[in-house]
């Protein structure tokens, strides 16, 4: 059985901490970090003991944000044998510099304190070599159910879709609760609408089938009404115009 | 028991009749509109023959587009001292020319064929006088435990609110998924992660407080890179552009 060791104590490293925790194919020897509170904190969370020293382990998980990958692998001291990977969408993976190297990007957002089911992530899978790919990806099969192998370029492409995905959505949802409360309305009244249409867009094969809305139909009278309402807040009017003009585009091209 | 006839027979009058027709305590009429072939559908879900004239009703629901509100409600001829509502989000109550004149706007998404839980289903509504009013209420109250009074003014900022939640956030994911399928990337590994975002933007009083990503860490150089990888096309580097400087100016002011 693998033994592995988490790093980090982010949302990441508490989701992956309960995955191995909870795979009975996986031992999980410890969380290891530099945020002490955070790291008695998972480690309660998964019932596993404290260590002051980096412990002996199969496969280290560098789950920390993006810039710290490269610090905090050149930090520590890894056993030669051992596998090395890291969690970061938008890092390369030579940025550890270990021989058996590699990457496990879980395509998710993790938030610390919200449980995900970690089965269902897809993880994406790379390493220096056959034989180390083999065994991220043993490991990551124990995890999830949807495991695919993935080149240091495709991934790059992958953590863009994330971010229009996920920080490119949650902030239209963010400006949609500021125009809300601007005429005295609660966001919770945008809240059934917000999650019917996430609904509808994940029940289909593309979303662009199931637009709707002045856009799509070129109701330029609609249009220039939202425009004047949003008159006097620049980057709004801008938003509005380019997402109006990206649908009405590519709707022509369906 | 008030009697109901719905006008039009796109998703939301579908929504409506199934609605009014499984609510014990309205008589569901008819669903009447000029496309046969749908009107013939709608009334087969709900089980209500199919009449060639406007039956008698105590409140007449035109649920058809927003372009079509006026033309259709003037091409009807509606008894005195029955109540004619629109469920239109950019139409002022106005464009009903009749006494009894009301709007009964839900804020959700309809598509035929898809079911929605009316009963959580906002409802805006305003009437042309108090007593009309009333009765718009007492209706709307039969169907959804969500119902709000709001003016023209209100509703149209609504209905902005709306195009961001739902249009743009859906245009958001089409671009994702395009540019997804441009590295052969299934759109269906997308989906966790979007309905996650979904589930946790919900899940808050305000989305801005759960806003992850580059735009919102200031990390400039994973910023260039992805701009760099939309080089060529326009729509889309602007995209990227406004939203991240948005997420970034408007995180700074909370």
């Amino acid at each position: 059985m693998k033994r592995v060791v988490i790093i980090g104590s982010g949302g990441v490293a508490e989701a992956l901490s309960r995955g191995v925790a909870e795979c009975e194919n996986l031992t999980f020897v410890q969380v290891y970090g530099r945020n002490r509170q955070r790291v008695a904190e998972v480690s309660q969370l998964v019932s596993c003991p404290i260590y002051d020293s980096l412990q002996d382990a199969d496969i280290y998980i560098v789950a920390v944000s993006d810039r710290a990958v490269e610090e905090v692998t050149r930090s520590l001291s890894f056993p030669e044998q051992s596998v090395v990977v890291h969690t970061a969408g938008s890092v390369a993976m030579d940025a550890i510099d270990h021989p058996k190297r590699g990457v496990l990007y879980p395509l998710q957002s993790f938030t610390p304190g919200r449980r995900i089911t970690i089965s269902e992530v897809p993880f994406f899978v790379e390493g220096a070599d056959e034989h180390t790919t083999q065994i991220i990806e043993q490991v990551a099969n124990k995890l999830s159910t949807n495991v695919m192998r993935m080149d240091s370029e495709g991934r790059k492409t992958l953590h863009l879709c994330g971010v229009f995905a996920s920080n490119f959505t949650n902030a239209i949802y963010a400006t949609a609760a500021d125009i809300a409360r601007s005429a005295e309305i609660p966001f919770d009244l945008l809240k059934p609408l917000i999650k019917e249409t996430c609904d509808k867009a994940v029940s289909v094969e593309n979303p662009r089938t199931v637009q709707t809305g002045p856009a799509v139909r070129g109701d330029i009278k609609t249009q220039q009404r939202h425009m004047d309402m949003l008159q006097g807040n620049d980057n709004l009017e801008k938003i509005y115009k380019i997402l109006s003009l990206q649908i009405w585009e590519t709707s022509k091209k369906m």
